[in-house]
């Protein structure tokens, strides 16, 4: 098992003993910007509750069920203690943090399952049908949609958490085709590990990376920094086995297909309501020699987004592009300038810049591009240059991209640090074709700040491009505010509409690849119409017709 | 209306005037070297039965159906003469020709409506439904799986054929996005020469594209010639609508999303089962300035795989690498032989090439490129070459690509005049992972050879590789034999089902490109099992519910 819940927060993100690590005078400065954005002071928020002063209903399971389930799953296998139960309560979006933090829960799993294989997973399956039991597959509870809430349907006992994390094994590797076959519940690290000691590489690597599974990545559609070199987990699919309540569907070892529609694409984005995803080939590569990510600034956005556009239609085989507006762009600069230091040549070059006309309104664009071949990467990041340049791109060097490598998955360790002083982060996302991009951002910008005004009387929004394609890019954006003291989730459920309404009406998708789970569910039908969900619903009535699987999501 | 059907053969492949264009001596040469692979003389086969010898049982649809279907098609729009029913009977595989030669057929359509526009389109399903017609969607009717045929079910009382071709404009060009939105059933050198307008392609050249529609590509899950560069039409594809007996499903206008499994997957393949695809918009790019082609040499089939494999794993942005088997290039070679040309370089070189090693069981690769840069395309094909040469390729320059590039689409039409000289000729294609890919070609070629001896007494079985990716390559299989003057249908069966049988034993999929239709429905189970087919019925009962669309295809 190699994700080991005790060695996660259960109320923040991530592992214990890992942060941001911004130095003290950084994390001061910070303070005071964002004091000084917010026209206030901040109010630190009371300590979070201990995990011991929560007060848990019993667990409803009787121990005949439970007893069933331990001849399933092994005595370690199943679990209702406290500790277990809190860790699958809960997800690690803002919404969910406040909760845990306030010990503020009204659901939690009746019982923890870790089956160990996927007959234990078919059995676990039965057994809850019969103990009519919801169940809620769970690997790595990272989602910030909802998509582990332990729910169940009125009609149900309860819920099940069915813990994947058990299944963590590489089965095969297949050189010649370039897949790897593994069991769905590991994690991150350890899928990488195991190819790494082959010289092998998946290259996904999502925010969650560091504690989210390969199942997850597969039922959210997940998509890591370096997608536009790799691809997002749907194109390095190329198998599974998923246990339903009807039995196992799986997909056979093949590169492409005309037999009928993919069915990896059904699974792909089903969010636990269709089954268990319990195994998966993905296509994996040798691991990169050089890696090397590049700066350019741009006088504006538009300038920034015309030049991301071109690189990608040209074809230049980028692993990243990211561009900050604006607004994200100050905010990182501030967050990057440490006060203590006095040589800084980044800095110092900001400044010559701002002279020279990137001033008010620059963009920071990271580039990268990665590879077997030192003299293709040089290449690729060459010709990425020279349109950059055309674009009024100035060159930033080495040293933006590598603060930002070395941090690609602390930053969201800094929202539980923010939270203790009062000041709430939240991200939201999307993708717009190139057409709608830049009225896209700005109709989404607004109303996030309008909505800050109205619900938190002050507030930040930026926002980035990421993860871009021949037809359009993924727009993210990142809004911090201060934290209404009593009425904090009405707060964020206030602004999360304003956000959600304005992406669905600039014609964006309700995720680029967060997914639905349980905070897009209103949307959805707005954004694929009614008859798409009945006919996901079909699909799912063959597969699950009790309606076992993770009530609440998706549909 | 761009295909005109009166500019088609309404028997056998394609426009009427185009033929593959072999010299006299040419044909002459291959049906001599046929006859000595066969060990016997050929017998040509009795002259096809013309269209006015047919006899149609009258349609059967009341007069009352027949004005409502006026009404909302117009006049023109609603054929029922002998000549629309027959052109729209059958498609174009080889036991259709067979069918169609002898006059020998068992269904027609008993309508053929060709709506104008999407509220037409649901006006013929709705008055379909009520008239207890099953629709069976028709657009350039190149199907070569039995996709089209005019099937109803026992309860219904026939079939309406909805011709789609009316739907035939561009709606919208986005420039920013690189996307353009057409109807789909515009066909292919239609929807080229618009876009070549405006200085664009879609790149999507199936073997069939000269008389094939978009929506027909979108729901075979089609692939074309320069697949290995453009992609399949399933990453092409960027939204549709598809109007079904419960309403209109769409998608939207995004590069990527991560809101619940993608809906564009599930139309993708669905061969007209769950609705009528009215409109795409697709990936367009600029129209490539250069395109080339070049021919390599190996001593054996597997070197060539072991370079394709090589070529594609390492990343070259190849448009196109087909590397024909032992068998495919000596008759290939045949093929191209003008007795009546003097100097011909390549044969020469073939010759020089024979003696240095090159000789039994030497396969051609034809290898391309193509795009806006000839820097690029010249950097893509020396790296190419590069590798073939470590495998042992022997470079055989332009020629061979050029003849290839100038027939792609005339080879079918050799089909018909073998027919008429007493030689049957079919393809079978798959896909394989690249560790299965030798053993799968060894078991199939196998097992065609062993049916071929069986069901003919004899035959020439070959093969190709092409629309390779990282972990894998399709397979397409030509077999020719002689016609069993009585029983062409149950001898193309039997050949059909041992080879079937054989690609799906060796873990091959039914169809990489060609679709699963009425002939492989009864091997789709053992690819997908049971319970995903049941799924894919929940999906169609939504859309569906009275079972009017396609029935017998699929599933």
């Amino acid at each position: 098992m190699t994700i080991a819940r005790e060695t996660l927060r259960w109320n923040g993100w991530g592992r214990l003993g890992e942060s941001m690590e911004l130095s003290r005078a950084r994390e001061t400065a910070l303070l005071a910007e964002l004091s000084r954005r917010f026209g206030r002071g901040l109010s630190p928020t009371p300590p979070p509750v201990e995990l011991d002063a929560l007060r848990l209903p019993p667990s409803k399971v009787p121990a005949e069920t439970l007893a069933r389930l331990r001849a399933a799953c092994g005595d370690e296998g199943v679990r209702t203690s406290a500790f277990e139960r809190v860790h699958h309560a809960l997800g690690r979006s803002l919404p969910d943090l406040l909760r845990l933090r306030r010990g503020d829960l009204d659901r939690f799993p009746e019982v923890v399952a870790y089956p160990g294989d996927e007959g234990a997973v078919g059995a676990v399956l039965r057994i809850a049908a019969s103990a009519g039991l919801a169940v809620v597959p769970f690997g790595g509870g990272s989602s910030v949609v909802g998509g582990v809430d332990p729910r169940s349907g009125a009609e149900q006992a309860g819920a099940l958490c069915l813990d994947t994390t058990r299944l963590d094994r590489l089965l095969r590797i297949d050189r010649d085709s370039g897949t790897a076959t593994f069991q769905a519940g590991i994690d991150g690290p350890a899928l990488e590990a195991l190819l790494a000691a082959q010289g092998l590489t998946l290259g996904h690597f999502p925010q969650s990376f560091e504690h989210s599974t390969l199942g997850g990545w597969i039922a959210t559609r997940s998509v890591g920094q370096q997608s536009d070199g790799y691809g997002s987990i749907a194109e390095l699919l190329v198998a599974l086995r998923m246990v339903t309540p009807e039995g196992v569907v799986r997909t056979i070892e093949v590169p492409r297909s005309a037999s009928g529609p993919d069915w990896n694409q059904l699974v792909l984005g089903s969010e636990g309501v269709l089954g268990v995803i319990v195994e998966a080939t993905v296509r994996v590569r040798p691991a990169p020699r050089t890696r090397r990510i590049r700066g350019l600034l741009f006088r504006d956005f538009a300038s920034g987004v015309a030049a991301v556009r071109t690189m990608r239609q040209a074809g230049i085989p980028l692993s990243m592009a990211r561009l900050s507006d604006a607004a994200e762009t100050e905010l990182h600069l501030l967050l990057r300038r440490d006060p203590a230091r006095r040589l800084d040549p980044t800095a110092r070059l900001l400044d010559v810049a701002a002279r020279a006309g990137w001033g008010a309104g620059r963009c920071v664009l990271l580039y990268g591009a990665e590879g077997a071949e030192t003299r293709a990467v040089r290449r690729t990041l060459r010709e990425a240059r020279a349109i950059g340049r055309r674009h009024g791109g100035l060159p930033l060097g080495a040293g933006p991209g590598r603060a930002w490598y070395r941090e690609r998955f602390r930053t969201p360790y800094l929202r539980d640090w923010l939270l203790d002083h009062g000041v709430a982060v939240d991200t939201m996302e999307t993708a717009f074709s190139w057409s709608r991009l830049a009225r896209g951002h700005e109709a989404v910008t607004t109303a996030l700040r309008t909505a800050l005004e109205t619900g938190a009387g002050a507030g930040l929004a930026m926002a980035h491009l990421s993860h871009s394609y021949r037809d359009g890019a993924c727009l993210y954006f990142t809004a911090l505010w201060p934290l209404a003291p009593h009425d904090a989730l009405e707060q964020w459920a206030g602004i999360k509409r304003a956000v959600t309404d304005a992406i669905v009406a600039a014609g964006g998708t309700l995720s680029h690849h967060h997914g639905v789970g349980t905070d897009h569910v209103a949307w959805l039908a707005r954004e694929r119409g009614t008859l798409a969900l009945a006919a996901l619903r079909g699909a799912k009535a063959a597969l699950d017709p009790q309606g076992l699987m993770n009530p609440g999501k998706l549909l």
